[in-house]
């Protein structure tokens, strides 16, 4: 690797086993089980809070983060030195206000910021897991995050709150721990993931394998990277973040750096340039083994399944109050998807809003600039702060 | 490679110089002008044809195949031994009825089965042309077709006919030698590449180029093949010919020979089964270079780009019979794009007839079992045909 990369890639590796921000460890005393059948201990959990616990300890808000995002929800990014990845949402004066929130965010387990993934040391080889770790579910990062909850000392959270891969963590946690949520916001996500989402992500995981330098998962032991791989995963599942209007918008069929094609095959629209470079930046900073295990964690997810198929019986007598968000150009996450939370949540009797979002930015949109997902946010967190008595 | 992939092997490259069915030779004195600026010269055209042609010369159809597609349209091919990409749309009684029309199919420009591509062999080295091949644009692959109907004695054309990257060779040809097409029938297209359509392709050669037996184009002369990096690319598009209703009617969430998720990376799901034999599949017909050159080639499509922006000047005083066909569910060449070149055609004063028909099968609805195509198509040909007299 060139000098440059490898100052990069070191500044990224140290964070499986010494991320920037809080460690929670958790020993032989306090094993997880996985849903893969075995105990993951020792473990640990790398996250972030903002925000003040208020005496009651009830105002504790949690933010799941989606596929490659991390901890980092609010406040700088260790390895990109990039502002976090919802600064936008979370801090103070913000629809999420730290002012008046305590607001946790864990990396997911299976990822590569600190909490227990494939890129973390295991203890006993004193080599990265890699493939040897046992794969990880959805149920399972909820598991774990909601071991740290416990120990931060909070026995119920005022909300859960999470987009795509984090809005799977938000209905995963108001199914399996329902007693300590006050309140839910599952964004742009689905109680199960499409055939069309599997298929996505097998295409992203085949190119990792498919590089030579991928190892068979042995990449960090033998010192090489699978590179191009990830970078042409991560370019592909890029695609699928935003829309064709959004990239028409964006580039329409426009030149980089020159007035007509090169008749090679360069970048020579923008759209390629931009896609390349966010294949590149990718590699810099995520693992492709986590992406491996995470990509598969979201496939895996159904809650549905584990309810003898029925997602209303999942939410049977839920207390939790629910606030269900999509938007109407996000084809990765479409609308008929949170339709089908919203019915079994109406089934189910329980108290719940839903909002689709006229934009068209696609899945990415719970990211960026959406007044009408702020306004909403901020609406449906006084209601519910006024409801549990939070001042 | 294993022996029997060596043998599909060599079949396949065989066809790149001495396909099977007809062929076409265009020596020193008919060169062909590329858009690259160059002269291609020696070249040759890979053909079939079916039916008979007519005493006036009046009733051929040329048919133009996609992307991936070859000139054995209605009749096996030599390399997977599978019935013709089109059989159900082109032979005796059918909706182009050979009884009654001669069709003319050929390989495209830039292709791997007959017509002259990167796999061909370069007279002057006696090696494959690799990269040294100019680059193809669909106006390239468009004057060879037409040198080949005019040395086929055939003045004008009385339909052209295709899908997808057909689609816009006929859309192409009906601008560049209106006076030679009696009637148009472009399928599930557009007048050009859409921002979000460069970018998949960009992924699907990034991932080819990212293979290191590509051995930067010259795979075929250092005797490796870039296999697994093709298979990616094919995965990657195969998802976007289907529809998310397609994907999930006929995979859903089901296992592949099992009961249960295994949790590991073994293709668990059926959908995913599916898409690594399409992967596999792909690899073992077509050239990698050649799929390089021929999405550059639709990359690079933009009719109006020609005639001063606008798409109706373009089609300014054409006589020729349009009748434009999309599909609801198409997501890669959606109506929106079909309606486009309508309006142009209206604007133009063009004769045109529309029709959305209403899929869920995605792009590839164009190639199945649609009753509504094949009425429209038998419908149109036969107004056209008695408007030229054709018995």
């Amino acid at each position: 690797m060139a000098r440059a990369q490898r100052i990069s890639d070191d500044l990224a590796r140290r964070q499986a086993d010494e991320p920037a921000g809080e460690v929670a460890h958790f020993g032989p005393d306090e094993p997880l089980v996985l849903d893969a059948g075995v105990a993951l201990s020792p473990f640990q959990i790398g996250y972030k809070t903002y925000g003040t616990l208020n005496a009651a300890r009830s105002n504790a808000v949690l933010v799941c983060h989606a596929l490659t995002g991390d901890q980092h929800v609010a406040s700088d990014n260790p390895v990109t030195g990039k502002p976090g990845w919802w600064e936008i949402m979370i801090g103070p004066g913000r629809p999420v206000d730290t002012d008046r929130y305590f607001v946790i965010c864990s990396n997911v387990l299976g990822g590569c910021m600190g909490t227990t993934g494939p890129a973390s040391t295991n203890n006993a080889t004193d080599q990265p897991h890699g493939l040897s770790l046992p794969l990880i579910t959805i149920p399972d990062m909820v598991r774990a995050q909601a071991m740290l909850v416990k120990r931060l000392g909070i026995d119920s959270l005022f909300s859960v709150i999470g987009g795509s891969m984090g809005g799977m963590q938000v209905l995963q946690w108001a199914t399996q721990y329902r007693d300590m949520v006050f309140s839910a916001m599952p964004i742009a996500t689905a109680a199960r993931h499409s055939a069309q989402n599997i298929a996505l992500h097998e295409v992203g995981r085949q190119a990792i394998m498919a590089d030579p330098e991928w190892r068979g998962g042995r990449y960090l032991i033998e010192d090489t990277r699978p590179s191009a791989g990830l970078a042409v995963a991560r370019m592909a599942a890029h695609i699928t973040y935003l829309s064709d209007a959004a990239l028409h918008r964006k580039f329409g069929r426009r030149f980089q750096d020159r007035d007509a094609p090169t008749f090679s095959f360069d970048a020579d629209f923008q759209v390629e340039s931009y896609l390349r470079y966010q294949g590149e930046a990718f590699v810099e900073r995520f693992d492709a083994n986590s992406y491996l295990y995470v990509t598969r964690a979201m496939d895996y997810f159904d809650i549905a399944a584990e309810h003898d198929g029925s997602l209303a019986k999942a939410f049977a007598g839920t207390k939790t109050r629910f606030c269900v968000v999509s938007f109407t150009s996000d084809w990765l996450f479409p609308t008929a998807g949170s339709r089908a939370v919203v019915h079994a949540l109406n089934a189910a009797g329980a108290s719940v809003s839903f909002a689709e979002i006229e934009s068209d930015k696609g899945h990415d949109a719970f990211l960026l600039d959406e007044p009408e997902l702020f306004a909403i946010t901020r609406g449906f967190l006084a209601s519910a702060a006024r409801a549990r008595g939070i001042a």
